[in-house]
């Protein structure tokens, strides 16, 4: 908990222009506002806008369906944001959930040590990563990076002291010798980036759960904590879950919600953030099967991921060689973010310590009795766990292209998964008399039954093409003058541009081609 | 705020054992559980189970689908549960959203003032409605209730005096005088519930909103609170939200999403819960005709609720008398629970207020520049805000029925409105050999592309039925010997128990016709 991943690797090259364009296109076409912008904002917490809640709904509902619908032996729970507090006794969370701070006492500023390690690291990787690029340039078509890599010296050495550091510090934490991490700090002459003091504290542990309390009086009030994840509802739920719903093992229990985690250091806009939305499957299964579903998990995500068709090449797995108490395997689904390979789902082999954990801390059996087997036993867990923020963030940066068109004019187009899409289908009146919008209305009347679709009927109808591009709605519909003739409309489509001379009467059969879930996940 | 609607009715019996039954069933057919049950539970506080959390998305959907798919003039937002704390000065929130609450100085116990009284008041309320009860046994047939409560000297006395001290309670509550509520207390001579002493402190005001903190240094920790209504996330996004989307005035902003009240009484199931779910849209209109606009609203969402078929009779509206500080106009649409009719929904013409009071906190410009009146102003705002959770409670509190059947047996039924049923399907082998099984899950594998369908091969098929009634599931089909020779199955309708002969590839549309949106809002 707490650490993120570390990326180790040689090649990646930060794209923060496309980082960017992401958020100010996420501002300009209503997909995500900062919280409380007119306030000046709330760091690390964002709004979604018209445009984000639909996206936001169709990723969640597009999880929901493959999980739990398509699984017989999965279902659902809604369990709430306040828990009892023992719950996070129990779970490790009290007294272990912590980032290790760090405040310098002439600035009187506060960090997080390890990230200030980490952005040391990363100066001395990015001295590797000119070296290279560089290099590069000399070389050009010939170059060849990993040769590079391997050979030079100074590279050799940047590359090696980045992975001594970070190394170093892992150790440091994973042993809890916050005095280590300190020790590293000096000796690497790390200082307070905003005054250069490097007159340190000590390091000390920090709680990332919010905490609030519950009840009036003073002596009555009981300190609660906002849930740090989702899946402790699961858990103590999963009896409950198991005997009303008649689960057999193995069985599933799908959860989607909020979690909240007080971070001092937040960043990368949707990545990392205070208030954010988990999507966690909890398999319980049987112990000893639990590595045969953990590979079976691993792959069914990453399929999942797939479907969506957003380039099996910035997909990776990332296996976890040091592993959370709680686990005997884990392994990350990295995305190839604009800002490099990071975590976006998590499979984990999470054993039997929730469910003991609880069965300790409330006096309550947990256990399942297995028909076949004839015998009761605590289930294992497997958990797959994503973030809805991230994989909404990995969907648009994907999305987002500057495309350059035949007539060297610059297109900009969010190829956004047609499924997820916020609005499926704008209906544009060529012209705004005639009837046209009149027409066009009528269309809307009837698909708006079945889908989003939006009426525009403002400028010249290329602009507003462009401007449903960079929104990312896949099919326009435009009303013109034949329409009143022959009852046919233009559909043009976002990708490709190609335009096609439908029936009014086809349009809906059209989109349930392109949108239809068995189409995408099969 | 705070002080929630109080019934002057004469004629409404309050049905405890059916609400019983509701919270049992709840429990047992995996709709709801208390909250970390395993813990003792969290006081006013239920998660969701396996069947509820289906249920509460299909609620929330069809609110959202007829909010905001079939008004071209409304958008979605979805802001996040902190918000910068200047948000809740502005709103009022911080200075006046108070319970008034009261200690008894011998037994150290805290207690809602209101409540106090109202529970006394209620106690005489109920000795009307005894001596109603006592005259309509002596009466019979040919009792008329109005009439015996308009005559009656003793009736009259009751529910005068029950009208006397909640009118006076609410007029001490409006104007803030707390001595008045205490002194009020004192003359009624009310006790404490549990130790009998009437020796109290004075009344104050509790602020209901749950506080946190951001941050982890004491001198940059930033006091923020749990939002305890959704409304304003849309208001200091009304700016950035009609920019972005270009909207034109009126238009609407709609947004499902949780709040948090620290209610200090909270009862009643889920109805009074400190975390809740709200689905609110707010309309910004021009100034003058707001009142056009409740009006259109009122009725708008009135048939919104009678097009589920849970009974018109179920439904009627509250205009209030009394105002809160930001409204011009307000009215309830009440539903019949099982403890009487109570607020559903609320429909607020909330003036300018909102918009004007995070101009003057911000210090930033919220106008609309009206192209046709060819002038700036900050709009009023027409809200819709309904409790999703209680909108679930009187969905599943209506829908349970005990039905005796011509055998004579009772059978326990749940008559969801179809679209909402949590599993749309059950799909049952009569037997567990001979292939059934096998063609039972291929129908499953075909039917879950759309829906959300269970498949169920234990006991006797009248067994499996029957449990289908309890969870609410309109369709059963069923696979028997038959089907391998005329690929025909029997689909069987929850409500009339009917039994049909199709064929496989009817089903899908056989259940389509019932469960279409098109069908049950239009």
């Amino acid at each position: 908990m707490g650490v993120g991943g570390i990326s180790y690797f040689c090649a990646m090259a930060n794209n923060e222009d496309q980082f960017k364009k992401v958020v100010s296109h996420a501002k300009e076409y209503g997909y995500i506002f900062a919280s409380s912008e007119i306030y000046d904002g709330l760091s690390a917490v964002y709004d979604y806008a018209q445009n984000g809640v639909e996206l936001k709904k169709n990723i969640r509902e597009y999880w929901w369906r493959s999980m739990v619908y398509m699984h017989q032996n999965i279902v659902g729970i809604d369990s709430a944001i306040l828990m009892h507090p023992t719950t996070w006794k129990a779970s490790g969370h009290v007294d272990a959930f912590n980032d290790p701070l760090i405040d310098n006492k002439d600035s009187k500023k506060r960090y997080r040590a390890d990230v200030l390690i980490e952005d040391h690291a990363e100066k001395i990787y990015q001295k590797a990563q000119k070296e290279i690029e560089k290099a590069r340039k000399r070389f050009g078509e010939s170059f060849d990076e990993e040769q590079y890599c391997a050979t030079n010296e100074r590279v050799i050495n940047y590359l090696a002291e980045n992975r001594r550091i970070l190394e170093r510090m892992g150790k440091s934490l994973g042993n809890e010798d916050l005095a280590d991490v300190k020790a590293l700090i000096d000796e690497l002459e790390i200082a307070d980036p905003e005054t250069g003091s490097k007159n340190w504290t000590e390091v000390r542990q920090f709680n990332l759960m919010f905490g609030t309390k519950l009840g009036a009086s003073a002596e009555s009030a009981m300190d609660l904590y906002l849930r740090p994840e989702t899946a402790q509802g699961i858990f103590v739920n999963f009896l409950n879950v198991q005997k009303s719903g008649r689960m057999k093992i193995p069985f599933g229990i799908a959860q989607t919600g909020k979690a909240f985690r007080n971070e001092i250091v937040a960043r990368q806009f949707i990545f990392r953030m205070r208030e954010f939305e988990q999507m966690e499957m909890q398999f319980f299964v049987r112990p000893g099967d639990e590595m045969k579903w953990y590979e079976y998990w691993k792959k069914t995500r990453l399929n999942w991921h797939l479907s969506l068709g957003m380039g099996a090449e910035n997909y990776r797995f990332h296996d976890h060689e040091k592993l959370a108490h709680y686990a005997n395997a884990a392994a990350d689904i990295e995305f190839n973010f604009p800002f490099g390979f990071k975590e976006l789902e998590g499979i984990h082999s999470r054993t039997d310590f929730d469910l003991k954990a609880h069965e300790k801390f409330s006096g309550k059996k947990l256990q399942f009795f297995d028909p076949e087997l004839n015998e009761s036993y605590v289930p294992y867990v497997v958990e797959t766990s994503i973030g809805l923020d991230r994989m909404f963030l990995a969907v648009l940066s994907n999305s987002l292209q500057d495309e350059t068109l035949e007539d060297g004019s610059i297109r900009t187009v969010l190829k956004l998964p047609a499924i997820l899409a916020p609005v499926k289908a704008a209906v544009l009146p060529l012209i705004k008399r005639d009837g046209l919008p009149e027409i066009a209305q009528k269309i809307i009347d009837d698909l708006q039954w079945d889908y989003n679709v939006i009426y525009d009927e403002k400028d010249a109808v290329g602009r507003r093409y462009r401007r449903q591009d960079a929104v990312g709605t896949p099919f326009c519909i435009t009303v013109d003058h034949r329409t009143i003739e022959d009852n046919t409309v233009t559909i043009r489509y976002r990708d490709s541009m190609e335009q096609e001379r439908i029936k009014i009467e086809e349009i809906s059969e059209k989109m349930k081609e392109t949108i239809s879930f068995k189409n995408w996940i099969s």
